[in-house]
């Protein structure tokens, strides 16, 4: 496995893309280019969550996927914790909306300038997420082929064109969150930081709020998608997955939903391989993760023989190193 | 994650320790010191598989486990594919029997060197094999704390107990496996060959054959087994798993036993981040590592707190970074 940090800016530390690259070693190399996973952690714009990093990799790593985890534009720039949000913060200009979702076109650059030493096959890579994550990656969904990011990443759209979005918990559409979330005053507060944070103001008009609801911007363009949530998530609620769901199918663009009865927000893999407690870890939800196997499988399967070489000198009566 | 490949000898490349160490990062540093498995891969004493290697260890990493690859002794030293076993082959004392076993012992010592930099609880460091590094393993179940072993690393058995054992279709019993053999020329040539490798003699005698027997030196220090196997294996007869078993549960050791029916040897993970062609992908057999993820967590489950500090801060009603 090829690990490796990589900056995305040479003068900043803080957007980076970690490689878990499946090393091409010795019998395993007839396996040939692989597809990949594009991860990017949720945090609330505030920053990138490692619960939802590191071992989210590791599960579709071990699926036989390269995977890479993307730290991109927020607004605590990779400092620990959260800002403090009892009180109106400040906007911080160089991470705030669009550079979050251009930096997911920008990593889609990255690993095809490497594909070949990293045997990624480009026309199959996902692009995964969760909370504010999984927003980035939706909106990744509806622009990545529109002049937002094409014109200012220079390129072709075919460049840089996900081949499936997977979305835990998502946020999709900031207008009803506005609606949602004025009856709870701890919400609006959460949500007018995150705005800040996000969008650089903390009530941002109707206008705006629609440029960045991906459930409102779904095209036939937009790609495949698995999406996952718990319809008890107190902090994103599962209307928004829902939200995204219903757009996909009036589109009719290919997708997958398992919504879980229980369990919180935040939940990454829901096993102990992410949780800093017992109580992130929810077995039932868990399943998300096989079942994105199951529809991985069917577009992103690896092109193999049906039969090994071994077998094919036993059919023909010849011992193996004969 | 780290990823290194250590040389257990200096003057050696053939034998290797391949560290995939999750990394403490952030918010996961809570967990503290975690399990490991370390992974012994097949390939019958000549080599060491690459399809039983990594993508095993990223199912243990994906459960939250540290995981290691011992890439131990065997008769081609590294090179790729088999020897040519169509006429006998001359030993290669440098590898055969009783480096392999000794070497996992040395791999158990280099990773509490290194223990506290990878935050790996010793206590609970569980042996994983395939095939021959099942066997392998088994030995090591049955040595560890024999002087075969202590003597050679001149170290206290406590220093490299471990806590578990993982064995995959193993190898068990070298006097039943004669037995067993002589019915097919090809499995005789195969096996002559393979106790070259292993043994140095292509028939050795009784007492030889049942000091690698580990079914038969089974004893109450044996640590708790994990075994799984197929059913209609033809390279190493499913006997193997049935006789090891049956020794554990004379002795009163722990153990958990999976036969699927289906199948050939060398399943590894027995989905395409192991297969080299389709034939090697059993989605039942393939339950195996999860069956093996319940297993470990009724001993190796993570020290985690009931709560994280972020619902424990909500529940006194303070806002998070106020």
């Amino acid at each position: 496995m090829l690990t490796e940090m990589i900056r995305l800016y040479e003068d900043r530390e803080d957007v980076t893309l970690t490689t878990y690259v499946i090393a091409e070693k010795g019998e395993m190399h007839v396996q040939g280019k692989r597809p990949a996973v594009l991860i990017c952690p949720g945090g609330g714009y505030f920053n990138c969550s490692d619960r939802e990093a590191e071992p989210v990799a590791l599960k579709f790593a071990s699926m036989g996927y390269h995977a890479f985890v993307l730290r991109y534009s927020t607004y605590t720039q990779g400092k620990e914790g959260m800002p403090d949000i009892s009180r109106a913060i400040d906007p911080n200009p160089q991470t705030q909306y669009p550079a979050p979702v251009r930096e997911i076109g920008k990593a889609m650059l990255l690993i095809r300038e490497r594909s070949e030493e990293w045997a990624v096959d480009m026309d199959r890579v996902a692009v995964c997420g969760f909370s504010a994550g999984a927003h980035n990656t939706a909106m990744y969904g509806v622009y990545w082929d529109k002049p937002l990011i094409t014109d200012y990443l220079n390129t072709e759209k075919e460049m840089i064109r996900p081949a499936a979005l997977i979305l835990g918990y998502t946020l999709s559409d900031y207008i009803y969150m506005r609606e949602a979330t004025l009856e709870n005053p701890m919400d609006v507060q959460f949500f007018q930081a995150s705005n800040t944070a996000f969008l650089g103001e903390a009530e941002p008009d109707e206008k705006t709020l629609k440029s960045v609801s991906p459930a409102r911007l779904v095209t036939e363009n937009t790609p495949p998608a698995y999406l996952w949530a718990t319809s008890e998530d107190t902090m994103v609620p599962v209307q928004h997955s829902i939200r995204m769901a219903h757009a996909l199918a009036d589109h009719k663009v290919p997708f997958e939903m398992h919504i879980f009865e229980k369990g919180p927000h935040g939940l990454s893999v829901s096993t102990q391989a992410s949780a800093v407690a017992k109580s992130q870890i929810y077995p039932d939800a868990a399943k998300w993760v096989e079942l994105a196997e199951c529809w991985l499988a069917k577009r992103f399967a690896l092109d193999l023989p049906e039969k090994t070489s071994f077998e094919e000198m036993l059919e023909k009566g010849e011992f193996p190193g004969a």
